[in-house]
């Protein structure tokens, strides 16, 4: 019976983590049609494409580069090797652990949409998810943890602590847009002699669809984190729901009813509490996630207007500096004074937030001068003009109503 | 041993009640698009934003109010107090819980659809969500289940029986519809001279997909209101299949293939079943969902065109009438005569439904009056007539085609 | 204390299988969205009213006649009977498996699209989802098993192995949709005068909507074909992965980034798998899923330009083909020469899998040819001018777009 006992844990433990890379894994979904929403139609059916063919290529890299190294364990053995370790757990964790790297090029696919070719972009998320976000990983969460937070601990007080991710997966995200997008340039019209012109986003219900499925397999994205059945949370599973809430409320109030800004605002509100969601009071990830919308809403329109920055999602923003406010937040609301567990040192936050943002920009910069110089990087004016979608994929979303 | 296995007990309950949360949590993109199918396209962009907003606000409510009036529980305590227990059992608990509390404003906004000013309408969703529906719901499933049920069990032979909310969700929803819905009187143009004049739906591939979102998180609602792992039954799954078929295919005949009634269809039969899920023989909960499709199909005709109310996605008799149909019916097919586990009292099931008709249309008449009186609950004809996209959200649902 | 840990185990089983049942449930709002994207206009209320009443006829005739053929259980009995045997668990098989049999139609509706008349074509899936599917799923999975299966591994080496479907579902479904796409011949003006007219699709993004919705679903149509919580496998899941994403790729280099191909080559990869998805090795799976996506976009092709068969989704080379290959692939992956499980034998694969296609075209043939002579399967010219909405339903997918 005691066999029995184990093997129900085991098996639960796989089914846990595999609700989580299921839901994680429909979050992409979210990703292509939140984009389709926010770009013009002459580039719908390019975004479908590119998040489906990041996801595949970051499957592949991430299955023979990435894991192995970010926890040391290769696939390269004969399935009945797989299959006897507790029922497939370690190839659910790599499937679970994909979908958090395949959000590398969909955050970057956001930021970079309607002007960059096709195929240096996917080569861009190749390298990305199959070697710099592994290498990051294993020093937070993999093989390499040890020797980094080792250091934070004993430097700092405590290690740095990212629960689901807004570091290492949204703010490294974020980061690595933002280089991107300053090598690619702003859409053609987009500022035109100095002065900012909206282009205006095609589809309102695509982009809410979008929101939607993303926010739904935001609880798998969080509460599987825990990685096993019996480190479910509803504590996680609270958190992510008031932290996505105060998003929705304050970009409400803030951005005036802007549909736009309250659906990102949720996404902006579930960004911020990854990090801390094990650890924060309920009304503290309200105030993490309303906090976090603000950020959004405020650094949305300065990057646009002042910076003139033309990240079309607001990607930067969004998965970048609400993803590092979130891993500063950790340090700040996870604290019992305010509330929380406790065990989070505010400085050691802080430094693997900067520490990331500078990987980011570095790794950034490189693969996209590099790609820049290589292949180029940016769509010819005349494809730019006519769109992604006729000059990349010779079919445009709608082709019934524009053969009419 | 002990402690595993009853930590794995915990862990389950949790993870079960989870899936639940996130199940229903989901319905309610299935709401918003369901409405947005089903109004003009000039409100569409409104209906994303209610639907978002008002779950918003009903979780601060329900959190701070709501949960603590029907469960007598409260989360004003630290982190390590909620975590402490069973691994955050209560509050994912008070998740799924919230789940149905916030059904009752997006049951009402599909039948204020197109003309209801948007502040007015967010704060009776509030009042409902952390006063009024938190009252009834500590009355039927609370902390003052005790006091009716046990007078039901006195005088009427058995308590009242309403397994996953056929009427302290929906039938409360709809029937405090019917007076916001009264108060706020018909759409422009939409009775002229006495004259019924159909203004027609905008896009039904959004409709269903709402109705499809509704009726796959629907399986959440009814079977993980088991509350506990052990508590799981496929009878509950099964009758709901089985009600949500014959809600299609008797909405299919009465409504003579038309596809507003068989996708509303599909949830009469699920409205229907929630009451008596847990003990209705699969046969029965097909004609339990066909009846309440036949009731919906023929209610909303007769609503519309004879009783000239402009319910627009026809909630009243949704969730209201066919919600009082699926109380009552648990007490008939749930008998062990028509092959149910029994244990139901006909005249307590009618008695309970009838009280929720009645609690819901005095606090519906009562709310919506004063919100009338002290600001107003109507667009301007202006407004409307623009439509409250452009209205209260300044955009509208497709900007990029509006530009050209 | 033994008990409460059978019943935890038996918890387990209903929840792991009822989650599988829901996430097949949602496949067929997939089949839908996929179905409605790809005709036009005039035809997409028609898809999605189809794909409901062929779901809900479906669970009918299963229920009453199919399960009992398949299983030798009927639900005849009180409800009390089938709640007491392991909390429903036989409910929830039944809802499982019916989502397989209901596939069947939806598979067939996606190659006759726009062109059919309605209860003729929801008569044949009832004929099918309710006799001759079960019959075949008797002989493979069911009652009747041990006879065929017998045979097969004393003449063969090996029962015929399809864990999830690439032949028992798929292929059945692909190689029915062959004959009734041929008795109803092509759309009008499809071939015009001996020359291939490309009709062209209405809507990319509802395609997309629908692969995506397929393709998350499919995970628990492959992992929870496993059908207790303890027969759990990672391998199955990656597997799933592995394949669709090869799928995508070869799908995008040999249909040169056509969005169509690229949304439907995950759906040929992970056809192609379910068969053998529980023993081949990842890398394996990925080549299947590639190999698979290769056949339908050259399948495809060829069947529309060479053949001159007017398959609107493609159904026959994508599930009946794909499927095909999908069973007999599981003999040559899955062996342990190359890194799969082994005891499986290619000849048995290929006879079964030959098997299937003789059974569909046979049954086929016969309830289409019946149908034409005796109801008539193809609607008149001038309805299918005006399109399937417009003379079935009475209402067009955009209505207020349409009365401007």
């Amino acid at each position: 019976m005691e066999v029995s006992l184990l093997a129900l844990r085991h098996s639960g433990d796989v089914l846990f983590l595999l609700l989580g890379a299921v839901m994680v894994f429909a979050m992409h979904a979210g990703f292509a049609f939140l984009e389709v929403g926010s770009v013009r139609e002459k580039n719908q059916v390019n975004a479908f494409v590119k998040i489906l063919s990041d996801w595949s290529v970051s499957t592949v890299v991430y299955f023979l580069i990435g894991y192995p190294i970010s926890y040391g364990i290769n696939f390269f053995t004969s399935a009945s090797g797989l299959l006897g370790q507790n029922q497939g757990y370690e190839l659910v964790r790599f499937f679970f652990l994909l979908c958090f790297a395949a959000c590398i090029p969909a955050i970057i696919s956001g930021g970079i949409a309607e002007r960059a070719k096709f195929w240096p972009q996917v080569c861009a998320g190749a390298i990305f998810a199959g070697i710099s976000y592994p290498l990051f990983e294993s020093l937070i969460w993999g093989q390499n943890s040890a020797g980094l937070q080792g250091f934070f601990k004993a430097t700092l007080g405590a290690p740095f602590h990212d629960f689901a991710g807004s570091v290492v997966v949204h703010s490294i995200g974020g980061w690595l847009a933002l280089p991107a997008i300053v090598v690619l340039g702003p859409r053609l019209g987009r500022y035109v002699r100095g002065r900012s012109q909206a282009i205006p986003i095609s589809n309102i219900p695509f982009l809410a669809l979008g929101s939607w499925i993303l926010a739904v397999g935001w609880f798998g994205f969080n509460v599987m984190s825990a990685q096993s059945l019996e480190g479910v949370s509803g504590l996680v599973a609270v958190n992510s729901l008031m932290a996505m809430v105060g998003g929705v409320l304050f970009a409400l109030i803030a951005g005036r009813n802007d549909p736009g800004f309250v659906h990102n605002g949720a996404l902006a509100g579930l960004i911020a509490i990854c990090a801390g969601s094990d650890l924060i009071h309920p009304i503290g990830a309200f105030l993490v996630g309303g906090i976090g919308s603000l950020i959004f809403v405020f650094g949305f329109k300065y990057e646009q207007e002042k910076l003139r920055i033309d990240d079309v999602l607001g990607v930067w923003p969004l998965h970048g500096v609400v993803g590092s406010w979130g891993g500063t937040a950790a340090g700040i609301f996870g604290s019992q004074a305010l509330g929380g567990l406790g065990g989070v040192s505010f400085l050691a936050q802080l430094a693997g937030s900067l520490l990331a943002v500078v990987y980011a920009l570095v790794t950034g910069f490189v693969v996209y001068r590099i790609i820049h110089r290589v292949s180029g990087f940016r769509l010819d004016e005349e494809k730019e003009f006519a769109g992604a979608d006729l000059s990349i994929h010779q079919i445009n979303a709608y082709p019934e109503e524009n053969l009419k």
